[in-house]
């Protein structure tokens, strides 16, 4: 079968999440520098088509946490460090899906579709 | 509305297809080193859930063309100089997705769905 | 041998270009969203040890140059769209390094050092 | 200053253990897939101007001892699973570096230079 217009939506918001993730993990991150990489991390996905609109969130708790326990004054980003929402508009078709940590694995999910 | 399976299908396929291209684009890539480089981007790819089969051919006469050009011996792997085909069986719903370029853009589709 | 002070600061400035380059190159980048990725490689790079600080000038001129042959209205942040200068400061040995381009490959170079 | 040889040497060699380390850290990674891994990271790698050579070493142990406590069955490659030695020859100064952990740190260092 052909893709229905809504299928296509969730396959969009899928390359946003995917091209997010394994573009910025692994990024040298601390609380200091965590503000400016949430935006960069929105903006950049946002030019890829259909995106609506991204919103990262990166855990300073979390990083703190982690950082209290290490050498190093910073660390690589992961999804244990950042929570993400984001909108794709496919052809009216409308997909709203997130990220955060479910356990120890960071999941992506769709959250709701209005076709 | 909750996504139906083959929605939900769809999107694991769209995460991989994120993943395979920003974790990979970049790379530094020549004739001599692309057969590892494909093998390495499959198995990759296949750890992650739901995806049945990752089939990446990296276009080893654009490859050479691109480099007659240039004054160094390799280039940097980039949607251009690569095809991939992969398979994502989410619960019993199959998509077969892939990616090659339209013009100047790599597009990634949904070749079929079987709900 | 053993390596020198000054020798450490090379290796440590020619660290921060390959994880700035290799982490970013890929990037979904635009004129619009340029100035946040600038900012955020800066910071994010900075956060590693010895680096005192990063300067990254992305090339809207270049960018729009590039946009206005494509169909897509971003590219992918690659060296031709990038020019960096770095300072590391390894015990007392700084070293300035850069990177442009050179032809059409993108030379990381050091500058000058003050032992 | 300008540098002497034995100082771009070392620059080389720090590039090209950034370029490594930011370009597949984040990599999904499993026992099964971290054989194809290693050898399209040290040919990846070896592209690079000056480089002798690269070995990777991704820890299995380290690996399945990650996996025993985790609900997936891969995980993404970090500085914890690899060892990595590379020969830099640039003009005739050969520099042997190396990375593995130093407490939580994947640390690189020089081994040695023959200049």
């Amino acid at each position: 079968m052909q893709p229905t217009t809504p299928q296509q939506a969730c396959f969009e918001a899928g390359i946003k999440f995917g091209s997010l993730y394994h573009q910025f993990a692994g990024t040298p991150v601390s609380p200091d520098s965590s503000g400016s990489l949430e935006t960069a991390i929105e903006e950049a996905i946002e030019n890829q088509p259909f995106c609506e609109s991204v919103d990262v969130d990166i855990l300073d708790d979390e990083l703190a946490a982690e950082l209290a326990e290490r050498s190093a004054d910073y660390t690589e980003l992961t999804g244990r460090f950042m929570e993400v929402e984001l909108r794709v508009d496919h052809e009216g078709s409308l997909v709203v899906a997130s990220m955060s940590m479910e356990g120890d694995y960071p999941r992506m999910r769709i959250d709701r579709i209005e076709a």
